[in-house]
């Protein structure tokens, strides 16, 4: 992947909702991203773990760049459908998200997103999903 | 549903990430709930539509309050899994989710969410899906 | 729906595994499709109950169908995935699926399969599925 | 894994609707389970593609019996849900299964199946699920 291709990556995924979540970049290679996240108060339910729905955004999210490594700056990947699975609640203070394309279809991409709780160094894994994409061409995008 | 558990739902439905993302209450009774939400640009992806994110989390976060109308104020919802499909970009400027339970088991429950896009009085049914959820006792949840 | 087009779908369906399954079309409409199966030995698994692979088969099968309707004979629906919750044990003697297309997009279509067992006349929902499926010209599938 | 524990999971696997399939098991071992079908017509559908149930009932049995491997004999695995994504069309003439647990819970077990069309000694992934299950003890399974 060409370097000016990484970064702009790196500076797409942060905008609107992710940017408000507060997601980071880890990394990106093609068919993979990688984000982290530092558990806040406003990331947690009532209970005091981390919301299923930042999970859930997180893993959809990075599982959609991990796709848009894999087109040209011309096309869009959109969310057909996903299926997460959460096995433990997660407290943080930390959370990774590492996600890579299983299936590279030409138009249909298939990618699985693993959710870690971090917490003094060792991970645990708190939740794994499936996620159905769609590459659109950009200019077939209308608001 | 006595009136206190209605008000005590609607005060326990607005905290930490729901909160943040700014849902707000619209309906609860026995095996349903309804929320709602004024799109802003915090909501949006690159491409100017709702991220699907907030879409999952709004799904997620009132069908466990669909499920939660079904117990006691001894027990909590957790997610196990859920599925999701979009069908549209959703746009807004309101947002509004329907959950209602379809099996209430004593123990594991599964509900459905129903996600509209509402422009100028008109909804339109941009994302569905399925929540399964375990009901906890609170003593037994440990942070 | 044109009389021999009802007659096509259901000679259609009971081909290959679906007629070894041994599964009968009840009724066919537009964006709908419903069938039946005689329970046998063959149909449970080790404890006595139908087999989940069972109801999964007749409820993707069958909603399959239901996209069926809302093509020509010159598309063929191939399932790209579904995710199909069980409710409660299943043990007929009678089962019916019903299904519907709940997003009818040109080329992706979303159904959903309620699954009922059938006893003393008596129907209990024991599973729910939703299919994403894509419509695909015949020409275009090469075996 | 005790080897007349093996033994006894080989002989349980075949029975009923898996044995109607003509499933074959070629491994199990702890959180793991392997199986294999020779594809015959019965098992196509209507343009003669290994049908989508065949590939979920198999996926699905044979994550049950890997999550079968991690508990007692007084114990049953049932399917509270499941999602099945397919990435290609299988043909065989050989398909083969390879399960394994990714979140062991005491209760509440995640399994994943990975499903091989075999052709020449190639294996190609055609399809991949995640599958939500749940331990109950034999006494409590009622007919």
């Amino acid at each position: 992947m060409p370097n000016h291709w990484f970064e702009f990556l790196k500076k797409d995924f942060v905008q609107g909702f992710p940017a408000f979540c507060g997601f980071e970049v880890l990394r990106a290679d093609y068919c993979i991203f990688e984000t982290c996240l530092k558990v806040l108060n406003q990331h947690r339910q009532q209970d005091g773990f981390v919301h299923a729905g930042v999970i859930a955004t997180m893993a959809d999210h990075t599982s959609g760049y991990a796709s848009f490594t894999t087109v040209s700056e011309k096309f869009r990947i959109l969310t057909v459908e996903f299926k997460i699975n959460y096995f433990k609640p997660a407290t943080g203070p930390l959370i990774i998200c590492r996600s890579k394309v299983i299936n590279n279809g030409k138009k249909i991409k298939v990618a699985e997103s693993e959710v870690f709780s971090v917490s003094n160094g060792i991970e645990k894994l708190v939740s794994k999903g499936m996620f159905t994409q769609i590459a659109v061409a950009s200019e077939d995008i209308v608001l």
